[in-house]
Formats: C-alpha cells, sequence, structure tokens
C-alpha cells in the first residue's frame, strides 16, 4: 500500500470554495423563489426557464413539491408549523444548492411572507443571491384553471385551509420580479427572467 | 405586455433530465458516503478528492457537519431519533444533488447500520449510485490523532454517547472501498477513489 504510483493528480492550497465552483460553471449561484397561488403558474414558468438554462449550458435544478414533499420533508404535513419547516428546510438546501454553484428554482406555494423573509435573510446572511418572482394572477383567474382540480375540492369543503380560499396567500411586498402570467407569454415570462439574471450577473453577459 | 420580442430563446419539448444534467457537466452524479471513527480522516480525504476534481474540471460537492449541522438540521440533536432523522435527511439532500448531476462528498461518523443502508436504499430505489467508503483506521489510532479532543473529553465523561467510547460504532459490511487512512497515503487514498469512481463511470475515461 505505500508503493508510490504515477498520477496525473493536480494539488492545490486551500480547500475548494463556492467562487471556485462558480467559475467551473460559468454561472453564479441563486435562488429563484417563485411564490403564488395554486394554478398561478409557477411550475410552468419553471420548467420553461430550466430549459432554457439548460439549452444555453447553465446548470440549473427545481425544487417543487414532487421531490421535497416526498422527500427530505415526507415527516411534515400541513399544520401551520410544519409549513412553516417545510420552507425553512427548503431554504436551507436550497442555500447549499447555491453553494455548489447551482441556479435553484424553487417553485411551492409558500404564502407567508414572514417564512419568505426568512428564506431571504438565510441567503442574505450568506451572501447569495436571492430573487423572489411573484407569479400574480387574480384568484378568480387561478380558479378558473384549477389545473388538479384543487380549488373545487377546496370550495367543496374536501381539502381544509386552503390558500386563497380559506387560507391567506400574503403577496410579496418587494419581490424582485413580478409576473402576472394571464398577461404574459410564457416566452415573455422567460424573457423577462433571463434579462433579470444577467443584469444580477448570474448569467454571463451574451 | 403582449408585445413579441426578438429572443434567443430555444424551446425543447420534455422536462430537463437527470441524463440531460449530467451530459452537461460531463460526469455522473453520485453520492460518496465516507463513514468511520471521529479522527479517521474523512473529512480530509474528501477534501482532498474535492480538490482534484475540481482541478480536472468535475463539479463536486461536500456535505458535512458544517453545512447541514448549522443548516438544514439545525432543530436536531444527539438522541438516536434525532440521529437517524439526522442521517436521513442527509440522505434525502445528497440524493437531490446527484439528481443535479452533482458528484457529492460526504463526510460523517454515521455509525449505525441501518441508517446507512436507509440511505443506499433511497439512492438505489432512485437508480443512482450511492458509493459507500470505510475510513478504517483502529480506535487506538483516531483516539491518538484527536484532532478536535473529543476523545479527551469523551474519556473523561464530558462527552455522553460518543461514538467509540461509550456508544458503538458498526462498521459497513459491503462498503465498495476500504481506506485504512494509517497505512496508505492521501494521495494513495485519492487516486484508489479516482480508479473507482472511472471503473464505475462516475468520471469519463481518462
Amino acid at each position: 500500500m505505500t508503493e508510490q504510483k504515477a498520477t496525473n493528480v493536480t494539488w492545490h492550497e486551500g480547500e475548494v470554495t463556492r467562487a471556485d465552483r462558480n467559475r467551473l460553471l460559468g454561472q453564479k449561484g441563486a435562488t429563484i423563489w417563485f411564490t403564488g397561488l395554486s394554478g398561478s403558474g409557477k411550475s410552468t414558468v419553471a420548467v420553461a426557464l430550466e430549459k432554457v438554462l439548460q439549452s444555453q449550458g447553465r446548470l440549473a435544478y427545481r425544487l417543487d413539491g414532487d421531490n421535497v414533499r416526498l422527500g427530505i420533508n415526507k415527516n411534515l404535513g400541513f399544520s401551520a408549523e410544519d409549513r412553516a419547516e417545510n420552507i425553512r428546510r427548503i431554504g436551507e438546501v436550497a442555500k447549499l444548492f447555491v453553494d455548489a454553484g447551482v441556479i435553484v428554482l424553487s417553485s411551492f406555494v409558500s404564502p407567508y411572507r414572514a417564512d419568505r423573509d426568512l428564506v431571504r435573510k438565510l441567503h442574505d446572511d450568506a451572501g447569495i443571491d436571492f430573487i423572489e418572482v411573484y407569479v400574480d394572477v387574480p384568484l378568480a383567474e387561478a380558479e378558473k384553471r384549477d389545473p388538479k382540480g384543487l380549488y373545487k375540492k377546496a370550495r367543496a369543503g374536501e381539502i381544509k385551509n386552503f390558500t386563497g380560499i380559506s387560507d391567506p396567500y400574503e403577496a410579496p411586498e418587494r419581490a424582485e420580479l413580478v409576473l402576472p402570467s394571464h398577461q404574459m407569454s410564457l416566452q415573455e415570462e422567460v424573457e423577462a427572467l433571463l434579462k433579470l439574471l444577467g443584469a444580477r450577473g448570474i448569467l454571463p453577459a451574451a
């Protein structure tokens, strides 16, 4: 075990930093936090942005109910306390991804301002970008779309504490971007996001 | 808001997949799970491997006590239940990183076989690589090193339930790699890891 083998290993001083990883990826990791009513179009625009970023050679990753509620947060329910812990953990996971250099696309209703502000503070304290994107459609519009049939169930009393119906949605007061998805094409939404990411230095200048 | 702007946006069918991200990064995401006594050298080899991967243009990210215990798991203590939940959450976070295409270098004592096997199962069920690396040094060696002075405190009874002293360490029975760090140079350890990652297709053929 003590034989010295030929090697192409390069040794560096110091540990690998966030800046090193950003340089490797040619981007600056950041959290793009989509918030809005169920049915507002958060996931739709996140999916569209992810595709464009991938096609441009950028590494993005979506955090959403599918990969979070079934995994890291599978032991959480929908009480106010569990909702807060749900968002807190997502915020911490997002922060780790940004530290790794990834552009995180997070889409959760995240209805409470205090929870979102806590995630913003986590990022601010670490000196990393948190970009709150409010996907802003009127309740009537979201309810008309009702892609998962959830509003119907909430109106029928089959779902308790449903945001917009029996639970409040606290709109952002200082979102970095507002996307009224009922008045914009998906392409316009993505263009607005790319412009913002460029202006913030998250994407290199075109 | 309805004006059609010129755009360089490329639209793709379908959602971006793990395979797409692996292709973008030129590697296959995987979790390298270092387990062993406190002072065995888990973090030392993880840091060294991370540097070499970065120098080769690979995206790796270390999960350890510094960025996990203070963040996502800050509300967990050291009871048996909390230890299990600690490892479970780390496993879920690692799985998300691998889904994003990242090579995760996880270094935690993780003394219980059942906890590690649960993380392995999480990965197996998702069809992603979990590579258990047992950093195997005799207790006497780890205690002699005692880099954080923890063994001394444990012997003095100032730390309860300390792995190796007053709490068991359950050695892996089917680790993909065993590194007796007291009998190998750091460079030899890294070479052994690189060889394994190459053989598993996690790194492209040299």
